[in-house]
């Protein structure tokens, strides 16, 4: 039995190494197209901050390990250009430009996602980059090394994005963000968007929304983004617009593709040809709450389908639940979380949603350091079911926002949550905690 | 209609407010036998680290707040000694001596809990304290500001004596814990309790267990805890050896005692008399695990059932969940929690329980700052039921714990808790959440 898995990163090498020890004598190829293998692409702004820490460190498992010690047959520079679902077989070029082309029992696609670039003239210049891939990473530092970056400007207002804003600064690097659309995070609600902003102009980034982009010149220092009425010189543009599906190779083979063209797979991680799996960044989800198809490509999502897809591929059947749309960032001194549906999402799908979003402390009354923590909270009046919430402070609100989470994977309705015993010390937050008091101030307006 | 309450702090006030808020023409008395009402117990080991700090900071709401402005007949000084619930009516004592009694439609207990002092000699000492009304807040602070204390010895190692530990070693004082019983936190998995004693090691803070107390004696400096072959000298001797429910008047006026002789309520917070009804800490509760009666002092649980409780006897139906030993506290730089049932009580229980320790880091792959989090996890063979959760890490356990605490009342076996969406970003936790790790392991035993 061979096993052939397209993508060497979080899902590709979860699901090799699981196969393998699930069944050590099933045949486990991979065919990665770059040089770069199982690395943690999320810490890549932290690492960019630190100029003297290699990039190679996010490495979480060498190549040779999987390899010698696991008895996979990984391949880098290896570009698979086409998938014969008809004859199981793949075909590509490496990167000596040979022709190699497989067969496969069962094929697992873990293309992961690409970086969206705007289509504007300037776009290619050097010293515009993205940051998706370790060797974009890679880049990425090598410039600042180069070069005299003094300031910088990125483009998009993501994760990615304010990562990077943090980053850039903790260098001494000047940032402007800007972005076309009007509204700053535009999936929170707008009160707790306006905070984070906040965060951003008193730690001196720009921050320019509403700016009609037009391309990217080279001038005598550097570069000029050029837009309308509004021109931002750097010496680098980071180009952070957000990320499409890896998808093209399973499109063009007939698999079906669903939300923003992801591949389409079931709770087993299959496609819609039976010996094709998909997981990772290039594969879409159900969402625990809808029920429906969804595509958030999160990092934690990518590991376990690719376990699942393993799993499945090799004999051990694997159901996998959804997703839950649970996210936090950090952005300079404050911690982002959201979990489940936004009040306008929760509309789009049919729910009945009403919106709270309380100020609260993060320590108990009286106690020494205390900070405001905002919680925001979604719940259907119909049903009284909890469909979502949003929380930021300084701290206390990362790991909080777990307990939304497995109250949306439980279908719990708010009445249930404000009954949770949660837990309470002076130090770590007040007796009734932030999210019980939105849970029973929304439980007045249902 | 009058409701008379007896105790006014958390679950006193907590209800005498709801009451009034459900419906201003009820006649709210409440009896509280000391002079304090309304305040943060539990911030009391914090406000004593500040000799700066008046102990006062700790009272919430002040008595005339709720007398003049929610119109409550706040009585202080009123101790009472008798219920007749043939008659429904109590009676008592006030500060000046003289005797009063009241009708009443419905009764609410709220006494809360009592130190528990050994009987031995010497434990009534000047010097020798306890830590549980603020009165007794304001004493150990006085007596701190009066004397010299150089050296303290804290009789017991729960959370008051870990907290009050930290809070005297904070003001410069020596801090020797002892106790009768040898295990160190003995209802914590044994690797952990470790860590934690461990901590206080590294603070410079004694730890003696297996201490077979004998007395407390007058020295030339201050006082000598005598101990079978050890003596202790210091000048303050803290007494933290655990509470038990004041329920003493409830049990005389015949009304059913539960666990620890709480005093026994059903869901609706009534005792075994329909027109009496108890909350916050002299009362038991269900525990979200076992469906069976526990008694867990707590402060979030006091000021629920409080609410609980005059929403009842004020004609709003309220019917409250259970409690799944949810707790969390910080000793120096340790954050510990848990929530449901530890292995031992999970034997006790009638469950076929595994146990799990592992230990995970704080922050993703290669990010700086990381720290150790051990996570302990139970769970029950026979039905494959998450049964509790143990966390100490000095980042990131104190909310992690809720996560566990939510799928407790959620009911969640171990499959379905290693499915959770749960937040992921490199500053705040490996991809793989510590607790995911503890059911993926847990998973395999089972």
């Amino acid at each position: 039995m061979r096993l052939v898995i397209i993508g060497a990163d979080a899902a590709g090498m979860s699901a090799a190494s699981r196969a393998k020890r699930n069944d050590p004598n099933i045949d486990v190829l991979v065919l990665e197209k770059t040089e770069d293998v199982s690395y943690s692409a999320c810490g890549m702004p932290y690492n960019i901050a630190d100029p003297d820490r290699p990039i190679d460190d996010l490495v979480v498992r060498k190549a040779n390990v999987f390899r010698e010690k696991q008895g996979i047959d990984l391949r880098t520079g290896h570009r698979v250009d086409l998938i014969d679902p008809v004859n199981n077989r793949i075909s590509g070029v490496n990167i000596k430009g040979e022709t190699f082309s497989f067969n496969y029992n069962k094929l697992l696609i873990a293309t992961g996602a690409i970086p969206i670039r705007p289509k504007l003239p300037g776009f290619d210049l050097p010293g515009v980059m993205v940051l998706k891939s370790l060797e974009d990473g890679r880049r990425v530092k090598e410039y600042l090394r180069a070069r005299d970056v003094e300031k910088s400007v990125i483009i998009g207002m993501g994760y990615i994005a304010l990562e990077m804003a943090e980053s850039l600064k903790s260098r001494g690097i000047e940032v402007s963000m800007v972005k076309p659309r009007m509204r700053f995070l535009p999936w929170m609600n707008e009160t707790m968007a306006g905070r984070v902003r906040k965060e951003l102009d008193s730690h001196g980034v720009g921050v320019y929304t509403g700016i009609e982009l037009e391309g990217i010149e080279n001038t005598k220092d550097g570069l000029r983004l050029v837009a309308k009425d509004k021109k931002f010189d750097s010496q680098m543009v980071l180009v952070a617009t957000g990320v499409k599906p890896a998808s093209e190779l399973a499109g063009q083979s007939g698999l079906e593709l669903g939300p923003s063209q992801s591949i389409s797979v079931d709770d087993h991680m299959r496609t819609s040809n039976r010996d094709i799996y998909a997981a990772g960044d290039c594969a879409d989800a159900y969402h625990m709450v809808t029920g429906k198809k969804v595509w958030i490509p999160l990092a934690l999502r990518a590991n376990r389908s690719g376990w699942a897809a393993a799993d499945n591929m090799t004999g051990r059947e694997s159901i996998l639940d959804g997703v839950a749309g649970t996210a936090v960032f950090k952005v300079f001194d404050l911690q982002v979380a959201r979990s489940g549906l936004n009040l306008k999402e929760a509309k789009n799908e049919g729910f009945d949603p009403v919106e709270m979003v309380i100020e609260a402390s993060t320590r108990a009354h009286a106690h020494p350091g205390s900070a405001p923590i905002w919680a925001q909270m979604v719940a259907d009046r119909r049903t009284g079911r909890l469909l979502g919430a949003q929380l930021i402070s300084t701290e206390g609100a990362a790991h909080r926002i777990n307990a939304v989470a497995v109250a949306l994977h439980g279908k719990m309705t708010i009445n249930q949550f404000a009954q949770l015993d949660l837990a309470y010390a002076p130090p770590f937050g007040p007796v009734w905690d932030p999210l019980l008091v939105a849970a029973h101030q929304i439980m007045k307006k249902l």
